[in-house]
């Protein structure tokens, strides 16, 4: 009796046949982005294939540690065509693809296999690895690591897919967080990833100046409706300028939002050029954020998700996101 | 060939071959204390023992939702003295145990068995299982159901276990998370561990009042020194009444200051009766806050301990303080 093989074993038979890789992830990549993706192209490195990764947004600053020296910020679709293949990680469709200004990743003449765990995932590859049930892409490149027979996953490759797995499951808090998730963590400290480092970087490496923007921030602007069900702030420009704060680095707010114990549903609110950019979570899997997202042009997962309000009028666009959170409260 | 049974299956066949037992924990009781007392509470009844447990101090809310319809809250030694033994856990030394006014534990007439991983555990016990190189004594307490055969560790167990690996280790945050802690975390929601009823009751139920309170807190008391590297709050008793919060439900508080990345030490400064109250913090462990507590009159581990400061003066205090904060930093 045969089995068919995986898409997990199908990625990495394709990935052992091939020698020259382009790595890419999703436009504004958070840890599981920055985390996969170098430390797949550590692995590939490693095993002496020629891989190189482009990321073209900016990262937040506590990520900068943990990248290396080289990575590309750029790439045009002639030194697209010059690479063997491209691997793209944790993006669910090709509009949200990091892959530079003036490109478009149906321009992309080359292979592609897709890794994620979104849900949602188009499956716009050759071949697609979507596992939602897998918390992380950085999880799932641990996985097909051990598809690849005989490659060894060294201290900084687990490392960084620890990094990954730290950061989209909220440091094991969140419900994505299984039994198979923890014995994968644990298999990456044997592997000797630096949980030290992994843990300082994320969760107690605060700037000051961050922290006393944090505290003025809830302590002026922090805003519930239908009973504390729903809370929100709306970050003003004026606070992130009199702490010079980068918005880059505000990440850490929603989760402190989430914190909240009557908040079933959590949104961050910021001006963006023609309107409002709105980051949402739900604490409980009744209420999906995801759905409010894509009424707001937007996407993600059912509990964390963010979309944009067109409308330059605050009112109007708390009004349109109100409505949209009560629905789905409402059931 | 024969090996030694060790401390931790000495302890299994006692409670084995015993049918009665009274469980303590320390005073001012934490996640871990009040997650190995009932985990094992339930174990030992579940088991057909005879088991009660006795915790006299008042409870943070947070942990209200898990505690059992029925424990004690003060017991007198004729009391006591009606049972077979006593275990007593996570508590290193006698006069920490919360045994209720008017009783020592030097009274306690009855073999005393101690599980626990403080390693300045006195080891004041018939049989002494103290093991520094586990996380938490919850953790300790599954291993040592393990010894017991056949013994069913139920969902209700596991999750309150759960509860206490996750506060003594950060959640998963802190050093003490090894690669076997997360394999026995994993253990534990095989046995159907709720986990995100811990996580939500442990790090998403917080009160708005409280969010509010730290909020302002942090704006307006956050002070730091040696450039940095020390960061305390004093928690004026004027804010406390303002916002209506329970000292006990703040022990969040210090894991924001542990955020700051500067701060290699941090501390929480009350007032008590006769002087102040200083929880504290290290971040590395090459800063012990285990000797500055042990100055004060205080205990616990290397990287978290506490003590007392006897001077009613606030500047005295804070002097008293820095210059030890200040020996360590200096090495």
């Amino acid at each position: 009796m045969t089995t068919l093989p995986s898409d997990l074993q199908k990625a990495a038979e394709f990935i052992e046949k091939h020698d020259d890789f382009l790595l890419m992830t999703h436009e504004r990549p958070d840890g599981d982005a920055i985390g996969s993706i170098f430390g797949l192209l550590n692995l590939l490195r490693n095993h002496g294939k020629s891989a190189e990764a482009v990321l073209p947004d900016e990262i937040p600053d506590k990520y900068l540690s943990f990248l290396p020296s080289n990575y590309r910020t750029d790439i045009s679709s002639v030194e697209i065509a010059m690479h063997q293949c491209c691997i793209i990680l944790d993006t669910p469709n090709r509009s949200r693809v990091g892959i530079g200004p003036g490109l478009k990743c149906e321009q992309i003449g080359i292979p592609i296999i897709l890794l994620d765990h979104h849900p949602d995932n188009m499956r716009y590859g050759q071949i697609n690895v979507v596992q939602p049930e897998v918390s992380s892409t950085a999880e799932l490149l641990f996985m097909l690591s051990k598809e690849l027979r005989s490659w060894e996953v060294t201290p900084d490759v687990a490392t960084l897919w620890m990094l990954g797995m730290v950061m989209d499951t909220g440091g094991f808090r969140f419900d994505n967080t299984s039994a198979t998730t923890l014995r994968h963590a644990a298999e990456l400290l044997d592997l000797k990833a630096d949980h030290h480092r992994v843990m300082l970087e994320m969760f107690f490496s605060k700037s000051l100046a961050l922290q006393q923007f944090e505290a003025e921030l809830f302590n002026s602007h922090l805003r519930t409706d239908f009973e504390g069900r729903f809370a929100w702030i709306y970050i003003p420009e004026t606070l992130i300028d009199k702490y010079r704060i980068k918005m880059r680095d505000t990440e850490g707010l929603i989760e402190i939002l989430r914190s909240i114990r009557t908040a079933d549903i959590v949104a961050l609110i910021q001006r963006s050029n023609d309107g409002y950019k709105v980051s949402l979570r739900s604490k409980d899997s009744r209420y999906s954020v995801g759905w409010i997202a894509r009424e707001l042009n937007g996407g993600g997962h059912e509990m964390a998700a963010g979309g944009k309000i067109k409308n330059t009028n605050f009112d109007v666009a708390i009004t349109v996101l109100s409505d949209l959170v009560q629905k789905v409260l409402n059931g």
